[in-house]
């Protein structure tokens, strides 16, 4: 496995976070002599939030966790890589309820206050026997979180992801200081796994589930729903936040109005989005980090529909492959979209080129100077549609032989 | 270039449409040594239908043709390939109707009546000089049509098609008997070019223009409109329908009641759906053929939209290329359309072999036979959503290295 080109240097040095005990355990579940378990301790009075797939087949961790959200509180949570426990029925509730029940057991609280995320080949039942096992084991082992303990957890969620991926942001306010960590897994869908998008957020601010929820779904909307690799969707899909509440636990923040909330939401927004960009970089043989912002839209949703329009058309992303300013199919993609735009009004930059305006090419386009900027590993896509103020940015990658590469290759 | 393994073995004989007189010409409009300009004549009284593409960037020989079409009345077709003619402005619209009032002007008849589709480079002038100079040569070359002349005409409006595309049916009702006759070109959108869906479709029988449109609209919903091969939507795809009038010119057909027109109808839907074949196993770098059929959804527009969802998914794609059997990614575009389906009922075929079942890997399933369906050329996914009695087929073809090489090569 050859590690993306658009990787991060090295897995960050991750803080930790009040409360969090971590463990993980090579369980055999598909891979060998890799981790491929986790198990997250939370203190009691943890609360949590979560965003999850919109698939209409999800797996059944996902049916787990969004049954147990409501009471926003959470002791857990499990994540196993190799065997997303999807499309597998009876079997698979079975095995989820399983699982938590085992945790549950060994730690001594509610199998309902567990969280479950699994994450690999669908359609398989996940092996119960295996984790039955092994969870006893990692409940044993759990200690307080370091970097080297969320380098581990990073790496044991992942499938086929060429790096593992972590960030962190510190939250200040007057006196209070609070840390927020999350680790995340996922390039597109990747072969031999069908893959997925998990990413699990700690903090120790003391946050009710109820802020807590509003400010998880802000930050996914500005930050993993922005991302595409392959505009495939994953059945497992899975963001979850918890708050352990160790910072603050005397004055807890219950209210969107409370002031410390600012710099909690930036420091949450920054986590999210530095982990929804990793993921776009180990986007299956990516070699071109992909910037698309669109703007004069009807309203803000259109222009997001155009951005997804244009960054997941494989005709653009071929030709950021071949570093080909061929701007014809970024009006193409407009055109496409199904979204008001104004023809003759249509303009596109690529980077700082001015490559079309007035609904033609720009009489300054230099294809040189837009081809220079092409080579580069991260580039931008603008485009002006011409009809109103709205406005969205997305992010993607290249379409190269690599996606071609993985995805067509056998999963045995 | 090479022909795509999926072509048909040779391009078929085409009978004459009477009334149609056709040249083809070497302009050198992009092209070296290849004829790049078709130009079909047809009889005073010849009734024309059409449809475009629904990009919201059209090019300007599709906005000529939605303006002249109201009348219902045609004289001329005239196809450039090399030049999309598109996002070229006002110089597009001069250029389009130079073209239009040069072939009037050489024939004798009004512009109003003549109709224009380019295929090609996007964003780029049309050379309105060597249009201007090369059209009455042709008008002077004009012959009635022959089955050479029928394939001469397919060649001259291809780009980067690995073989031209025809098809002829016969209409017979009682003692009447019409030619249907087709050309198209297209692979999905072509490097160097921009590709397009063109499809021109003669007929000699007497129908009205407004029957004719009523025809042609039912046709192109079952054949055109139920292909794809990436998702992407030409700034240009046009399909005309001529009818000459020549055969049954003293009762032309004028209702929709008229029973000689199912024979038409039949023969226009058979035409339409073998071009729209054509230009699926002309997909680019296509080597399988895909038939996806989507059954029990709520309704047919939902079944659509789901087979179209599995069709145009990269990973349901590449996993065809390898001939991979893995279902589990037809469970993930099920989910991601956005229809209504329930999982716990999901059932999937691949070619006859049960896949899944209930929502689980079917008891009987082999995933020997299955990839023993999907080594060959022809393939067919088939999933009942277990909803309703929604239907729909679409037709697609796989997703292979062939398409990089193909779209991230450079234009020049």
């Amino acid at each position: 496995m050859t590690v993306s080109p658009l990787a991060p240097e090295r897995f960050p040095t991750l803080p930790a976070v009040a409360g969090v005990r971590i463990a993980t355990h090579a369980a055999g579940i598909r891979y060998e002599q890799r981790a491929d378990l986790m198990l997250a301790e939370l203190p009691a009075g943890t609360t949590v939030a979560g965003t999850f797939t919109r698939s209409l087949c999800p797996a059944a961790p996902v049916d787990w966790c969004r049954n147990m959200l409501p009471t926003g509180l959470a002791r857990a949570i499990v994540c196993n890589s190799g065997n997303a426990n999807a499309f597998t029925g009876r079997a698979g509730e079975t095995a989820a309820r399983l699982t938590a029940e085992t945790v549950a057991g060994a730690l001594g609280f509610e199998p309902t206050e567990v969280f479950l995320a699994s994450t690999g080949v669908i359609g398989e039942t996940l092996p119960e026997a295996t984790l039955v096992e092994a969870l006893p084991i990692l409940a044993g082992e759990l200690t307080e979180v370091t970097p080297a303990g969320w380098a581990a957890a990073a790496g044991a969620i992942t499938t086929t992801d060429t790096f593992p991926k972590g960030a962190s942001a510190v939250m200040r306010h007057d006196g209070t200081s609070a840390n927020v960590v999350g680790i995340a897994k996922g390039s597109g869908m990747i072969a031999p796994d069908m893959a997925t998008m998990l990413a699990f957020v700690f903090t120790d601010l003391a946050v009710s589930a109820e802020v807590l929820q509003h400010c998880l779904s802000a930050a996914v909307e500005k930050s993993f729903n922005c991302i595409t690799v392959d505009s495939d969707t994953s059945t497992s899909d899975t963001v979850l936040l918890f708050a352990t509440g160790c910072v603050g636990a005397q004055d807890p923040i219950t209210t969107t109005a409370d002031p410390r909330l600012h710099g909690f939401v930036d420091a949450l927004e920054e986590v999210a989005l530095d982990l929804a960009h990793q993921i776009v970089r180990d986007g299956e043989g990516a070699s071109k980090f992909v910037t698309v912002r669109v703007g004069g839209a009807a309203d803000d949703v259109a222009a997001r529909t155009i951005a997804l329009s244009i960054a997941n058309s494989p005709l653009v992303k071929t030709a950021l492959a071949a570093e080909d300013a061929n701007w014809g199919r970024i009006v193409m993609a407009v055109g496409k979209a199904g979204q008001a735009a104004n023809r003759d009004e249509l303009a596109i930059w690529i980077g700082d080129e001015p490559a079309a305006r007035h609904g033609v090419q720009s009489p300054t386009y230099s294809e040189e100077r837009a081809t220079a900027h092409l080579r580069e590993p991260a580039v931008t896509l603008a485009v002006d549609v011409g009809v109103g103020t709205g406005e969205a940015t997305i992010w993607t990658c290249d379409l190269t032989h690599g996606y071609i590469d993985i995805n067509a290759g056998y999963r045995s």
